[in-house]
């Protein structure tokens, strides 16, 4: 996947971009990201990208002549063009997967108090909100996209990294981990987990998904047992959880 | 504020947190962030820091010991301890709100499959999700978190960069923003911000706030024209939106 992302603060990606499974992805060939500075754009002399917003108000707004020229650089228009804002559609697993499946994405980093609502409404495709609060600029939302995105690349993510445990996948939140030792500062790793019995496991932690969704997130958990692709051991389950749960109050 | 970090990639915060707001608000002495390498307190020989899962599955996760001792050196027992991730409660404005009044606030980032339940038990206070989508660690939540608490520190924005007509603030998405040239490439301003006339510009945007909340996020619509704060002028507006978005349907 081609990714060409337009800021004001290009040096903000060198490092997150290059770390961890994205970094690898990007060695791999499976990603070729490119990062722009706007303000290399800009026409006029003092290489100024933003002005007062027209009616008043404060703060600065990021100018259309900039953004337009850069995006007629990248040319962006074959592709889809995103652009993080508090009032875009909400950003979830599903939307990654989507974005997942695109040869190219383009992002713009907003700045200042916002950007022109002509780049808005003249370019942009997908305008996404990472979630209800509000950031200083688009950097940090655009990474996030990103690497949600990545991950769910075919061949970004190495076999022991599967994602199918993961909270989204199955529609649960995850069961609690643990690693060595089995008795740390007097705290014990549950039994169970120690037991050897594959089958008790797999029941515990399915019961500890039911129940941390069922605290946490009642939105996924009714969402989860209305599902109609359940299987009969899923159902099952559900049914126990309720009565052991029931029973503890 | 002091914030303390601790991570296992070190060197992906150096830039985020030294631009922009973030980078003036620590010169300004308003935020001292201090980041520290999980692996640095790590007791055995190879500075390992995570471990294969009790249980069985796929991934390593992070084991308690190192987290542990990162946590006591960093003295956080007095603090609120932030762990991000999936399972967590979901961030939004009013909790960056509640956490930029603590005086100090550490965070733990997590990585591999996940970290040793018994770091969470014994030391997190605060689990916290910035939304329903699956990163590779969490390093870039936390990097989200500190950008949405700082801003709402008081003096860490300018006067010229205040908050208050901000999405989230009023309870309503922000209306569009315009800025010079008012025609480019054939896109125009609109014409009520040209005007001059302060009431329809303060009308016109408040009723479009209105309608991008509206077709946007019905939730945030709902929840608004509900308050029971709203002036007399704010629920004329309501009423005004109401009969002006039917009338052009």
């Amino acid at each position: 996947m081609r990714i060409d992302i337009l800021t004001l603060f290009p040096d903000m990606f060198h490092v997150p971009l290059s770390e961890s499974i994205i970094g690898r992805a990007r060695k791999k060939g499976l990603l070729d990201i490119r990062i722009f500075n706007i303000r290399d754009f800009a026409e006029n002399k003092h290489k100024r990208v933003d002005d007062y917003p027209y009616g008043g108000g404060a703060g600065m707004i990021l100018m259309p002549q900039p953004v337009f020229a850069a995006l007629e650089a990248v040319d962006a228009k074959s592709s889809r063009i995103i652009y993080p804002s508090p009032k875009g559609k909400i950003f979830n697993q599903q939307l990654a997967i989507d974005l997942s499946k695109e040869e190219r994405l383009v992002f713009i980093c907003g700045h200042y108090e916002g950007i022109d609502q002509r780049i808005i409404d003249h370019w942009v495709t997908d305008e996404i909100s990472i979630g209800d609060y509000v950031l200083t600029g688009g950097e940090l939302p655009v990474m996030v996209i990103i690497d949600a995105v990545s991950r769910m690349i075919p061949g970004v993510l190495g076999q022991e990294e599967s994602y199918t445990d993961e909270s989204f996948y199955s529609g649960l939140l995850e069961y609690p981990h643990y690693t060595r030792p089995s008795e740390y500062n007097g705290l014990n790793v549950p039994a169970v987990l120690l037991s050897g019995n594959h089958q008790n496991i797999e029941e515990w932690r399915k019961i500890q998904s039911l129940s941390i969704t069922y605290r946490m997130r009642k939105d996924l958990f009714e969402k989860y047992i209305r599902r109609q692709d359940l299987s009969k051991e899923e159902r099952k389950l559900i049914e126990k959880f309720f009565k052991e749960y029931l029973k503890e109050k």
